[in-house]
């Protein structure tokens, strides 16, 4: 029983961290490493020798394969052994690295943590604004050193910009207006309208328009570890409403939280939008400054881990702001309860 | 069952380390946050905000109030919430931080660990030069990784200044005068008499008289974990004794170690003394040279600490120059046992 | 039950290493103290002293005895107390350090680990070429973080230097010659031969003659800990065997893996060679090249023990190389589980 969902798909990397080269990355406790084949698709194996053990990582590609940099173990993408270290040594076909099942989609690399068999693209959350016509989509990588749910925490509440980020993105207004909070079994939705209000900067030069604005914030959690943050304004009065809102200027902040160790994980972060998307400039100047946002975020994300370490006697208390991260950890204890039971009449059916 | 005792004042911090500014401390295993009202009074509460855990350390104080700097929930002095994070939500007030117990006497700050009903001033041992008209007294704060039962061994045994501090303070002398240890149910006292000895440089000086001296040195235990040493010279012969000695120029080591954890501890070390007390420069100087000693106790104590954990088969052993230490340390040991015994009547009897 | 065999000899020190200042060294989890007498026999202690267990590395030796730094108990070579801190208490003869036996021998300090009655000289593995007339002898230390096994399946299989040492040492050569591998209760042999072969830059060097040679390479484990390895050359035809070949020039590599904690251990390596033997640049020369061709098998050998951590799910596995390491690992294991049987039947015994 762990603090992740297992049979789901997580982010490994951004497409551009992985080529040719062996890339080691810790994914749900399962040390791996990625390679591209000459043709560009991923290979993901346990980033350990089948015979010694010395990482896979530190290995020599051949064409589509690797060979372990210890004692010369050759093995296929498949993870399958290629060639013996004694090279006239018949070759056993029963020696091989766990591989796992990748896809890209999204500008991301997919790893399905769990059972192969169960493995389905389509069981990939749905973040289209990352390849929708019309939109542009970049982002970053981030290590954070705290359980991967106080992100999400983060992310599902965000009255938080008020305090963490009063000196970049916060906002008194955010405070003041009310959420509401639905849930599927998949998904959590935390929503926020602001009608007729003053634009702040940023927003006010993307619609690059004078007058009040309806501005909204809409979280929507994915599972098992993804956050989806549709934001943006429309002039006031054009229409624009929560469950609809084309009218003006829109971006789609997304998150990957991907567990790395009970208390650590990997942080995806990217934003798509629809304005300005041959702007180049934008977007290396948005990264940027998402770069200093997050700095702010990490200090205290890490801070509230160590707490968490240090004050064995007290729990996480949740408020009504927290709703959001609160139904998200629902799904996702849920999940890992479903999976245990699944388990358990897998093994009875199988006697 | 800790290697410290509780319902027990400890020290916290000097006086002039704690200002308006939220200031971190573990005592006694507890993450803890202090800091001055308005009115100057010691503010003192767990280090993590009730709500997400946020070290309070972390966050803005408001008046005498302080908000957490994640989602701006606003606790009172005495923990209470005074504001949640959305400020038109009604406030809990069943929300608090745990708040603690602290008084001001002899320039420290006082914590009381254990139940708040019991806390009593009068409890706070009795360091009375202090405080005493025609004394002056200052001292200084050092972490030291060690138990604090290891420098508790260290101070009511001054045998190891001969070698722990052969090129400082260390001399022979002490060596060769015997000791009596006496204890009662809270105090231990080992008494040196060293009569018409040479009067070593520092005592010389201080004394401003020539001819041999009588010489004291007292180590007054005090549970729970504080130590007073005695220590001065009279002109030979001018009637002071052990038990009455204020004839010479005399002066009061004044040390507390405070828990940190089972390994670590807060060492407060200070002196009082009734000469030269207007002179400003005596003490700087005093105090730095101080450090210099002390710097090579802590080596000591250290390396000891990390002795006891290499051989877990080896156990502490006392010889007679250790009945000191050994008596203080039955003190703490019994007190724990006592509390243990207290806490399981307390139990029976309100069933 | 340990991953390492008691009741053995296991080197402490190259003989330099060790000289009349305190010398502080954990081996098999035991911390010890090490000086020589003025006679320069070896005196080695439990590296806590008796009273207050500050390591007697940080004392002062007083000619044959060594006195803590702390309270100045001061210890016999034997480790029994001669003097207590207070000079005028009688000695307590029964307060001592757990003294431990050495023996010097190929220019090793030998430390016997297990009951003193059965230390006997003549179960210190036969490293004779350290010894021979004719023959040279010198080597190194280096501390490597990884279970001493790790190495000793490094050096019982050399195709790693194809790999491991592709840029120094490596040669394809070795890949292709079969081994036998042979054991009896204390030894493992692996035997290489190389008929008519091209000799490397080395040996070339060494034997100083044109012309094809055989070539030889046989690793022998020694319980509980060593491993020497027999390597040289001799002219093709010159009727050197695998079994005989002083025709030639000859190599013994020594190397010594003396456990530190179960995943640190101290290596020595030596090399002795019946060639070139009053050159001490040689020497020299070869212990710098060495020292780079470690440096190769420590990054893979401590990526090796991380990995080990890293995949608690997966086990070391064994192909035909690593018959020698495989064989080495069960004298080890049996080793213990015999004595460990052993001290139950001395217990019934007594009973």
């Amino acid at each position: 029983m762990t603090t992740w969902v297992t049979n789901a798909w997580y982010v490994a990397a951004w497409d551009a961290e992985i080529d040719h080269q062996p890339f080691a990355r810790t994914i749900c406790g399962l040390p791996m490493v990625f390679y591209r084949k000459l043709n560009r698709k991923i290979v993901a194996l346990r980033d350990a020798c089948p015979h010694r053990m010395l990482p896979l990582s530190k290995g020599i590609r051949e064409g589509d394969s690797i060979r372990c940099s210890y004692h010369g173990l050759k093995l296929g993408p498949d993870g399958v052994a290629e060639e013996m270290p004694l090279k006239n040594e018949p070759v056993n076909a029963r020696i091989c690295a766990e591989a796992y099942i990748t896809h890209e989609r999204y500008r991301f690399v997919w790893v399905w943590i769990g059972e192969a068999a169960k493995a389905d693209p389509a069981l990939i959350p749905d973040l289209w604004p990352c390849a929708a016509p019309g939109w542009t989509f970049d982002g970053d990588y981030y290590h954070v050193a705290c359980d991967f749910r106080l992100m999400i925490d983060n992310l599902m509440d965000l009255t938080h910009e008020t305090y963490v980020h009063a000196n970049s993105i916060g906002q008194e207004e955010i405070l003041e207006a009310g959420i509401e909070c639905v849930a599927d079994n998949k998904n959590v939705w935390v929503r926020r309208w602001m009608p007729a209000v003053t634009a702040p900067p940023f927003w006010r030069a993307a619609l690059a328009e004078e007058g009040p604005v309806d501005r909204w914030q809409i979280c929507q959690f994915n599972l098992p570890a993804s956050v989806m943050i549709d934001v943006g304004v429309a002039r006031a009065g054009s229409g624009a409403s929560l469950d609809k809102h084309d009218q003006g200027v829109r971006g789609m902040v997304i998150d990957f939280m991907t567990p790395e160790t009970e208390d650590t994980h990997h942080y995806f972060w990217g934003m798509a939008r629809n304005f300005e998307v041959n702007d180049a400039g934008f977007t290396s100047r948005f990264k940027a400054q998402q770069g200093q946002v997050f700095a702010e975020d990490k200090v205290v994300l890490e801070a509230q881990q160590q707490a968490i370490r240090a004050n064995p006697d007290m729990r996480l208390n949740a408020y009504s702001i927290d709703q959001g991260g609160v139904r998200a950890r629902q799904l996702i204890s849920r999940a890992i309860k479903a999976q245990a039971l699944e388990q358990v009449n897998e093994q009875e059916n199988s006697q």
